[in-house]
């Protein structure tokens, strides 16, 4: 058994919802058939995807073709960068993002840099916000891509990607009007909003979302690329040509499933738990303020995710709060997953104006489905204790 | 239900081990962390991982950390190819492979002549064996990369890896000799022997090899890329730095955890598993050539896998066997899985020389782990049956 009792870690990955592994077992046991197979055991495993895909394309008010399923959130944002860039590259080589992407964002886009690519990296500001007038102002001729996340992995700001969807669909006409044949495609990483908060991609206005089943009580393993009809993009996976053409492989049936469940749940539980953890959220937050001292929030304080919290706390080192958490059964966290192995403070706060010293005193709450009250009481007990040692003995203490 | 009670495409894919399932349970269950995450149940993950990781290449005579794994084979193989192509592009744009790859080979090769690359596709003979002579006289300075899969998955011819694997090393000391900085790599695609023959990374020379999971009774949505230390390839999938840096993403632990056990269960089982295949594929072989006339072998006569039969039935057409054999309960391919959408003839017939029109009349059985002696005598009580009545109304028949 494992000494972690209290997750609050779910920005990191989820439990899988014992309801979505029932839903996985039958293509776990006995309906193994290979999806692409024309007898009987292979259209079977064909069919439980087909209404997957449905399942998932009807949540987010999209067509059951625009549904392309990858292996997860990293691979869908890389299939939307790259796919985009080399399938237009030579209509333009500009791509417009911020600097408070996902590295699954951030990477593809430094790549695609040292290939040619010229890449706007727009500012946030302290609530971690972008200006929807830079926005506009990066936007040139040679502009094919915008990617902007929906909400941020660390901080849980949410964009305006609606507005920004605006922005994009009136370049789009203004293009058209001056028979400019450059396409422009907009983005948005939802990797932490699907199935946390309504999408609609057609309200959104975006062209392409990636999202990932583990984020949302899923399985680890699968993702996938809402890709509007007409889109053009270039395959990162090619083969026997599966997904439409857009991500060969053969396909992960048992996580499809495990996904269309999934999000099943989820648009059942979505506003109940919207509320409730929204009302968790800030009540966390307002006590941590009031019981410990020199605590300040990062991200926004209130168009965040319901379930998000990310704190600098003067005085105690992220790591080492993280640790001791550990010791007493709590899972948190410093930053994103991702990045927990490296020393670098997180390129998020430092774009949000923290210091460098003040970025390695941040610590990220991130509760879910399965958090309690009792769970957050719990952490209301320790936390204080545990900030009080770690400052009693840090180098970042102002003592 | 599935009407499918003989499962006879194991080249497609294979059952999952119940073995296997239990193996991966804990990790769809309560040992749900992030491996990235240093909280005891990230840490818990991450050692699941790491202890696959090992049993995997120690199976292959490899280092832990020449192990990356993917989302199954066709993202290997691209991995492989285009990440070799975009590493080493600068020292050469020239590949070799085989007209009868895997289409997860082909098309990115495919993808990369669009690209200002060369491919060159070494014919096969008759049996659908490479000539070691003409990969020697393909190799330029431009070649940066050979690619050879092990062994087919249609026709079962397995090449001689260990051969090319010398030719490679000798280009290499002689580029050595010559001060030419160019590297020349070669990999081989092991999708359909990974589990099923011996496989030691050094004896067969090979840099690079691609693995699936699904193949060796373990989970969809999981594979691997073999990469020797030292290997520079681009990796596909940016992001938080994962599997050493080469394919970022969440780790599918429950699927790396299943792909370990597969191992683990193939290297107890492989060599009585090789001679009862062996044995059961002679057996019905020959049976079938003995009681239906007009039937031609496809592929070398013994090297080939243990557990593959590919034939032609003149005047039978092979999907509308592959329906017939469906109502009977058995499950047959035409040709490999990834290609039944496609109404073009097998590139893999056509490239050992058979017409269009003969290939059409193909017939791929595949057995495996859960094949019986009766499921055998089920199929040859059948089979007979299915091809009169086909040759009664088919085009092809010569009457």
């Amino acid at each position: 058994m494992s000494k972690t009792k209290i997750y609050l870690d779910n920005a990191a990955t989820t439990p899988l919802d014992p309801r979505v592994l029932q839903a996985m077992m039958p293509y776990l046991k006995e309906s193994y058939g290979n999806a692409s197979s024309i007898y009987s055991l292979g259209q079977e495993a064909k069919e439980a995807m087909e209404k997957s895909r449905e399942t998932i394309a009807n949540f987010i008010g999209a067509k059951k073709e625009e549904i392309i399923f990858t292996s997860g959130g990293t691979e869908a944002d890389n299939l939307a960068i790259k796919g985009v860039a080399f399938a237009n590259g030579k209509f333009g080589k500009h791509i417009i993002t911020t600097a408070i992407e996902h590295h699954a964002v951030l990477e593809p886009c430094h790549w695609l840099e040292k290939r040619g690519f010229k890449i706007s990296y727009l500012p946030v500001n302290k609530d971690g916000l972008v200006d929807l007038r830079e926005v506009e102002k990066a936007i040139t001729d040679e502009t094919i891509l915008i990617s902007v996340m929906q909400a941020n992995n660390e901080i849980g700001t949410i964009q305006p990607i609606t507005e920004i969807g605006k922005i994009v669909k009136d370049i789009k006409a203004k293009r058209k009007e001056r028979k400019i044949e450059a396409p422009i495609y907009f983005h948005t990483d939802a990797v932490q909003t699907f199935g946390h908060l309504p999408i609609n991609v057609n309200e959104l206005g975006v062209d392409l979302l990636s999202a990932s089943a583990h984020k949302l009580y899923g399985p680890k393993g699968v993702g996938l690329l809402y890709l509007r009809r007409g889109v053009k993009i270039d395959p990162l996976l090619h083969g026997g040509g599966h997904e439409f053409g857009f991500r060969s492989s053969t396909e992960n049936v048992a996580g499809i499933a495990g996904f269309a469940k999934a999000v099943e749940l989820a648009k059942k539980e979505i506003n109940r738990e919207y509320k409730r953890l929204i009302e968790l959220r800030d009540r966390l937050i307002k006590k941590i303020l009031a019981e410990i001292k020199d605590v300040q929030l990062n991200g926004h304080p209130y168009l965040r995710l319901p379930n998000n919290i990310n704190i600098s706390i003067e005085g105690a080192e992220g790591e080492a709060m993280v640790l001791a958490l550990n010791d007493a059964g709590i899972a948190a966290s410093t930053g994103s997953a991702c990045s927990s192995k490296s020393l670098k403070p997180s390129h998020v706060l430092i774009a949000i104006g923290l210091s460098s010293e003040k970025a390695h005193t941040s610590l990220r709450f991130t509760s879910g489905r399965f958090t309690t009250e009792k769970d957050i009481a719990y952490l209301l007990n320790v936390l204080p204790r545990v900030v009080e040692k770690l400052r009693a003995i840090s180098p970042f203490s102002k003592k």
